[in-house]
């Protein structure tokens, strides 16, 4: 049996359709905590409403999701990029690329309260990188002191 | 005809199936700039998976809708109170109570990107409030210097 080396976090959409389970195995790409970052472009925005989104990377295979989950539904608004959320109450919950088979960003807003309050900090401090800084609102939302600031995504110019 | 007192802004959500403009006809409560204020509680966290969402208030008579928009759908997490998103991308637009008909909150980051370059600070600092500051991660999302901050809805105890 592999050793996990952290408890696993949950979380899930608003209207409880679909739950969610990240475990941490040990390993190079599993352990925790996972890496977070935060994006500003125009699609994370629209797709949420909201100006900055947080997520976190993990591997695909250390999540459990709730089954059946009918609602989960993906759109894509870039070739080979899916944004997946409940058609039911409209939750962002993740962001995959056909380039990266072994990673999924989970939405850091979906996780469970009770995760976010012991550990929104680990999961939500963005040591990846903010992305889309050329986005950025001065005094809204430049002004979380943490990670790299990349003008677009990552590996582009830095502000 | 009534005399404007800005440009109308627009938005929508990130697949393109609703649109929407916002116009700000001269009188007490539809003037430019509209009220912004921020949420951090759970229900708009995980309705939209980020930490913290920008909201503008508006009169419901002010927006004119893409019509029609067959993708629009209402979810209710409490009581009397509805969450307006595209069902195909689910991008949330709208929060409203039956207990304020005028009054409509429309999501800050739905607004089109040329919207957000030129207006996104006045349509994003939130002198409105701080709401839900209760649920605030150090460093992360108690870091916007604007607005009081109530520990839950607003007219709650101020954090």
């Amino acid at each position: 049996m592999s050793e996990e080396t952290h408890t696993p976090v949950t979380g899930g959409c608003l209207c409880g359709a679909i739950h969610y389970k990240v475990s941490f195995p040990a390993g190079p790409e599993t352990e925790w905590p996972p890496v977070p970052h935060i994006c500003q472009c125009t699609q994370c925005r629209k797709n949420t409403g909201s100006l900055v989104v947080h997520f976190f990377i993990i591997e695909p295979k250390t999540v459990t999701w709730s089954s059946p989950a009918p609602t989960y539904r993906e759109y894509s608004a870039s070739p080979g990029r899916f944004r997946g959320f409940c058609d039911k109450c409209g939750t962002l919950l993740t962001w995959r690329s056909e380039a990266s088979p072994n990673e999924i960003e989970i939405t850091t807003g979906s996780l469970d309260e009770s995760v976010l309050k012991e550990f929104g900090d680990i999961l939500g401090k963005p040591v990846g990188g903010q992305y889309w800084c050329s986005n950025a609102i001065k005094g809204l939302t430049d002004v979380i002191p943490v990670g790299d600031r990349y003008t677009e995504g990552p590996g582009s110019a830095k502000c």
